[in-house]
């Protein structure tokens, strides 16, 4: 793995955020010759080069710029490079895919997107309602993502996404992330390699090869205490099982066939059998998110 | 003035609201001979027999117990008695008037007003939009207040309540608080005290003058920079002018019946010129107010 993109904030305010920065600067300083911090498209290059990984911070929620537009630029400088707009509830901005309504982008939202569209700081629609994306997709004067969940039509679960949000968002030059969350996939647990990636081959014909990647939304080696932070952080006393239940409270066993993050080759070799080319995977895989990197991260030019 | 209801939240985040706690604890320890903290209705009764003014605190916002539930318990320990569920604008629980859109109330907006109503923290929804201020009313177990807001049908401003709400408020045994803010006021800083009072008085037929009560709105002796913080906080880049406009930015001068705290007798007078009675005009005046801090302050018998 040339490049991962990290979260470090589902409900974290800035102070909070802040911390997970330390932490990672911690990690940075440490393992110097594993990883290395990613600002820029070219530091995806540089730790090919040097064999590591770069590591690109997002946040799947906006608490961690409170709320102060002024911090849009603060995160960006320090490192953030998305941040979704929502999570599961309704946010300052925008709504999330578990409220009942959706009522679109709020008046901060809109002061909110242009804000990041100057800085470079990508906004990030992956748990948000439909309305709300689709509004986001056409307020923003830069392109948008969904970085990690699947087709609905492929999947009807509350975080895949609907065709014309999909359409929305790709058609405005935006990118959709394939994600292997057992609760997205097809059978969940049970999907078959083939049926994820006909389920690519399928959106490559639909909205072009080139907004499709992988956003793995993979919770490696994480305790299930994790998953309760991401569903309730502090907004409920009662608790929130999300797309689980009491029966099955945590994160559901990943497929054979991606068990871990060693297991992306078997993605390739899926892809590969569906009949796209050597140069389309690799598309899917990386190169499709790099150019995406390099257009997306820096400010806006105008 | 026995007792004030006084704002320290329009948009503090938990933090900056303690510092404002913290000035007020200041402020009584110096003027220990006029001002005590208010925190039940008896303290009422106890500044009125020592020949001084309780204060009690309210936000205007919920931005002080940012996306964190244990926070409602915690500034009712403090001593907060109020709170709006949102300002102007979309807040994590509720929608503010100045949102082209109004989806009710969020998933945590219901887990917090059942917190509140534990506690007795009191719902207030002055400025929020009317399907989430309805929403609040059905789904509170306690009564809510609209602090200070007139009616709609006297005076057409965005912030003025109109027939359903007020209805829905007062049927479910809440308060609505007539307020001086001369944006609220027919013919703004031109209103006369008669026509004020007589639609205090049509209220009370509609309504029932136990449900009534003044929210004066008074920002007296403060700075335009005051009025600005209320309107754009750290949320936009860009002024905003709420009631007001570039031409009259600031706080619009009030109505000479009303130029200070010093005034309220001239609404018991206009008052008793409608034809009320001494009893009901105390009602309008305090009595009201008394009876829902007595009934709703304390936390829930259940």
């Amino acid at each position: 793995m040339d490049a991962v993109h990290v979260t470090i904030s589902y409900h974290e305010n800035f102070r909070e955020t802040v911390l997970n920065f330390e932490a990672w600067n911690r990690w940075f300083e440490q393992y110097p010759n594993l990883i290395m911090k990613g600002l820029w498209a070219e530091d995806v290059d540089r730790a090919r080069a040097t064999d590591r990984t770069a590591i690109f911070f997002g946040f799947q929620n906006p608490s961690p710029i409170e709320d102060d537009i002024g911090l849009v630029e603060i995160v960006h400088s320090l490192g953030a490079r998305f941040m979704q707009l929502s999570y599961n509830n309704q946010s300052l901005l925008a709504t999330g895919c578990y409220e009942t309504e959706d009522p679109g982008i709020t008046r901060m939202g809109r002061q909110v997107i242009k804000e990041m569209n100057r800085v470079g700081l990508v906004v990030d629609m992956s748990h948000s309602a439909d309305r709300s994306t689709i509004e986001a997709a056409e307020i923003s004067q830069r392109p948008i993502a969904i970085t990690h969940a699947n087709t609905y039509d492929w999947q009807p679960a509350l975080r895949n996404k609907r065709h014309d949000v999909i359409k929305a968002v790709t058609a405005a030059g935006g990118m959709l992330g394939f994600s292997l969350y057992p609760y997205h996939l097809r059978d969940k647990t049970d999907c078959t390699l083939q049926s994820f990636c006909e389920m690519i081959a399928h959106a490559a014909d639909l909205y072009g090869l080139e907004h499709l990647g992988i956003g793995s939304d993979l919770c490696q080696d994480q305790p299930d205490s994790i998953v309760e932070w991401m569903r309730i952080g502090r907004w409920s006393k009662e608790i929130d099982y999300g797309e689980g239940s009491s029966s099955s409270p945590g994160f559901p066993p990943m497929p054979c066939w991606f068990e871990s993050n060693r297991d992306f080759r078997n993605i390739s070799k899926g892809l590969h059998a569906t009949g796209m080319s050597e140069t389309e995977v690799n598309c899917i895989m990386g190169d499709n998110w790099y150019r995406f990197y390099r257009d997306n991260f820096v400010p806006f030019a105008g």
